[in-house]
């Protein structure tokens, strides 16, 4: 992860020190921002770094005493984190956080992700887990079950998935009965959660889907329980084991210093004074389960995001290094082979692929701390028109800011083995690893089909398309200063004023018959355009930003932009007549001629 | 592998049958071809399969002893097809072999590739190591050193690059002096040298590039030198160790049942005799070596392409499988939750993804069949004209036979894994050893930047166009004959007609500055868009070759068609635009800037 890009970003681009005017932000400054990430970058050189190699090769496993272990180096970074106090730091002071802008929390938590993207999950779906409880949770949910990881003491979890119901959570059907306490008792296996098990601390708080005996079918059925791994006493105290079971542990291709975990609730493996079933306590409203799960997923699918530049940006700077190291070769028509060979970056195609993995990393980072300067802006805002525009613009990136990132830096770190030949595709350098862990990120947290249909599918469409034409008013109005700077960024500009016309058009033909099943046949296609609309839109944003600065970074910036209308842009052209068209191949298929 | 796709390509499209006219082939007729087919298929099934996650999970180490020590599944696999006679399938009788199609060998080949990639590599390497001595030895070397790989009982390599020179071969530093008795010793380090050392044979003979002591600087200094692990007595028998010493195993992300090696020679681990350097037997002349080595090269390349194809559609088949099988979610617009969900290859984002690994793979292996067609007419032409037709196509082709597999045979495993969704990112599923073990092929052989260069480089303008006017008559015949059947394929053979012109236009304008670093800076998206259009060929070759049969076989032939002139072909348009602008972006880099 690159600080002198992250200054940029923050301070340069997106002006975040300005947020230190809104009353949340209030006690801070840029210096007390600067603090946060010098201590992200510490942490995460030197505890993160060594996990992550660590907590490859030495997988997590389960011992002869039933306990998961870990590699020591995990524990040691996930405990150097809890210890630091940045688990609460975008918290409110009563609830012993620093009110830190979520923005620089997100830029921070790159350097993290980035060092150990398998070791950060751990503190990470913690907060997750918490920020929910606070949001629907009763004081007293907060102060027993969200404080205690907020201080870093304990861990969290979310659990949707089931064995057969993952990507369709209408499906689960993991059951929760009302007890004449109030309290409730819940049956059934959950699949696929992070962080499942482990002994990082005193405890886990599993965040549970699942359905009351008399729910009706469908999402309205479904509702969310607080699972303690250990329950608690009156006093906080902890009492006995909940009968919450590891099942087992998923082996992953990467991802690995993050246990993945199939749980059993209630199956009797712990069976707390003669309990039928794991003791769980309803959050918020019965039926309200998804709705409230929903409000966490978002911001956890712009983590997936995050993840995933993080990972390209690492395998980025990897590959950078060994290209101006790495002598191989001579220009092209060069006359003498006694001339000494060229480091490989002189290459054109290793730089074409750097230049790639740069627009890929840079552009994404930039998607996703403009995503986090707008839940700020959303938790902050002076007027209900500013908290609303910032609500649906993030509505509307959301599905982008996680499946963007999970394409194209992955795409990136393909690259960035590509760069390395041979020497790439060992377990010797890291990129191998960071293309493994990468290949995560278009399948969870909603994969990346789920994705299209959520933008071409809710999010474009929504109240009359207000989402889209907000966000085409927005790239408009940075299309209109690009004009205004003449030069490279108005050609850069009206470029994507066309693509711009063009996705309005296409939403429009997408849906000319009302029919869900064609307009949403080529979805796939259409959030790959779009996202690819947008981050040319971030790239316009950033050479903007380094307009009038003569620096190298600045200079990277602009070769970077240059590179994405150039190279990536002209991409859209082809998936959005495909998507404008309605093609039928998909739905006219019979699949038995496959 | 498909048999009944294999049948299709074979039979109804490529009419391999009529090379039985042949003299070369006379003996044979579809009989002992499908004898061949029958025979891969079961080898592949019962002893390559098991073989594929035993070599994965089991990766090849060095025991005490210092000898390689591989999984029993792997050795077993690989002694049944030494076995079995399938080794000289191709050679001539008097070689022992049995004058069978080359493009019938590929076809079996395809089984092996696709059980265990790992496995199957020991016996093609060895293949292509014996084909090279009795194409440039002498016959003392053929019968000394070819033959007992023909017979199964030794093995071969290729040892090529060198620590600090793999893509730059002029960079090698190996030497070999020449001694009195007409014998050479070689000293010198060989990296990335597959199954550069193992127990499955009673020997290794490596073919060795290196330079002699007054040779000129450059690729015309090379030559190339037959090293046995073993020496090797005047009636045949082994006599003692060479001085040829492994240095180490590299660990890979993936094809991990096929060591690769380090490999010292003349370092001193054997000195027999006192001689200082390995003993090597001069091929054919000094200087010649690199000229030898390709004419191997070639066939490797395509080699690496076939083995990609296999990769992929394994993972397809699987893919398939899953979808058919793996119940999730309802139909788009569906409003009953409690209606029983569906078998995801009802959804239109899943068909997406099955029907883009069909295309890729099917395309693919109709190209590498196309090519081992062409080795066939090269080998039994009729006239001189036919050959020297054969030949240039054969060399158009090459670098795309090798890289597009890569590419998206790889992508095809993605697409593989995506459509398993969390299962397809757990070790517990083939599809996620798949896509590790095809991540190799865009980088061995040539890396994907090396093919662009020969193909726009060289290829495509060597003789004044020749190739590609070649290449261009070829496809326009094609196009012609789908006109000539109307209906989509007269549309699909128009689609690809446009996109052949501005192949045209865009050679010519690439060049138009006669600079090779300007022709050549976006020379891979010239490769990828020329792959593409190749392979938009090869589609409408195989939707005609399907025309007048209604069966589904025929029917997935027309969709698979379909579904790469829509969403593939027009993929092309945006990549040779950039070739044609002559895009300086590469080029006017400052690298300090990235």
């Amino acid at each position: 992860m690159s600080r002198a890009d992250l200054d940029f970003l923050l301070y340069d681009w997106l002006e975040v020190d300005a947020l230190t005017k809104r009353e949340r932000y209030a006690e801070h400054d840029r210096s007390t921002f600067d603090a946060v990430l010098d201590l992200a970058e510490e942490l995460s050189t030197d505890l993160f770094a060594p996990a992550a190699a660590a907590g490859d090769v030495a997988e997590p496993y389960v011992g002869d005493d039933g306990r998961v272990v870990l590699p020591e180096e995990v524990t040691a970074a996930v405990h150097a984190y809890a210890e630091s106090g940045l688990v609460a730091s975008t918290f409110p002071a009563e609830l012993g956080g620093a009110q830190l802008p979520f923005t620089v929390q997100q830029a921070a938590g790159a350097f993290f992700q980035a060092a150990s993207v398998g070791a950060y999950a751990y503190p990470s779906l913690a907060l997750g887990n918490a920020s929910l409880v606070c949001a629907h949770g009763t004081a007293e949910q907060i102060e027993t079950y969200a404080k205690p990881i907020l201080e870093g003491r304990w861990y969290g979890t979310m659990c949707l998935s089931e064995p057969h119901a993952g990507s369709s959570l209408t499906d689960l059907t993991t059951r929760a009965v009302r007890q004449d306490d109030g309290t409730y008792r819940l049956t059934g296996t959950k699949m696929w959660i992070s962080a499942g098990d482990h002994e990082l601390g005193e405890n886990i708080v599993h965040l549970v889907l699942a359905r009351t005996p008399d729910a009706p079918a469908g999402v309205k059925g479904i509702s969310l329980f607080i699972v303690p791994k250990v329950l608690v006493g009156p006093d906080g105290e902890l009492t006995e084991r909940n009968d919450v079971a590891l099942a087992g542990l998923n082996h992953k291709m990467g991802f690995r210093a993050t246990t993945n975990t199939l749980l059993n609730f209630g199956e009797g493996s712990w069976t707390p004074g003669g309990r039928a079933g794991a003791v769980g306590y309803l959050v918020g409203e019965e039926g309200r389960g998804l709705a409230q799960m929903f409000h966490m997923m978002d911001s956890a699918r712009i983590g997936v995001g995050a993840g995933a530049v993080a990972l390209g940006y690492t395998g980025y700077l990897h590959a950078l290094a060994y290209a101006q190291e790495r002598p191989q070769g001579r220009p092209v028509g060069a006359k003498d082979p006694s001339a000494p060979p060229v480091p490989i970056i002189e290459h054109a195609d290793v730089r074409r692929m750097l230049l790639a993995q740069k627009a890929y990393v840079e552009g994404g980072l930039g998607l996703i701390l403009w995503c986090a300067r707008l839940v700020d802006e959303q938790a902050t805002a002076t007027s209900d028109a500013e908290r609303d525009r910032a609500r649906r613009l993030l509505d509307m990136l959301t599905p982008i800011a996680k499946s963007w990132p999970s394409q194209w830096c992955l795409t990136a770190n393909d690259l960035a083995i590509q760069v390395h030949g041979g020497a790439g595709y060992t377990r010797d350098y890291p990129v191998e690893r960071l293309y493994r862990d990468n290949r995560l990120n278009p399948i969870h947290e909603g994969t990346h089909g789920i994705q299209g249909l959520d933008l071409l599918g809710r999010k474009a469409v929504a109240d009359r398309g207000a989402g889209l034409a907000l966000l085409g008013e927005t790239i408009g109005a940075t299309i209109a200063r690009a004009q205004d700077a003449g030069g490279a960024a108005a050609e850069h500009g009206d470029a994507l004023g066309t693509a711009l016309a063009r996705v309005g058009e296409v939403t429009t033909a997408a849906w000319a018959e009302g029919d869900p099943e064609v307009a949403l046949a080529n979805a796939t296609a259409y959030l790959e355009a779009v996202g690819h609309v947008v981050v040319a839109w971030i790239w316009l944003e950033q050479e903007l930003a380094a307009t009038g600065r003569a620096d190298a970074l600045a200079d990277g910036k602009r070769v970077a932009a240059q590179y994405f209308f150039r190279y990536e842009l002209p991409k859209v052209w082809a998936q959005l007549d495909l998507v404008a068209a309605r093609d039928r191949t998909t739905i006219d298929l019979d699949p038995g001629v496959l």
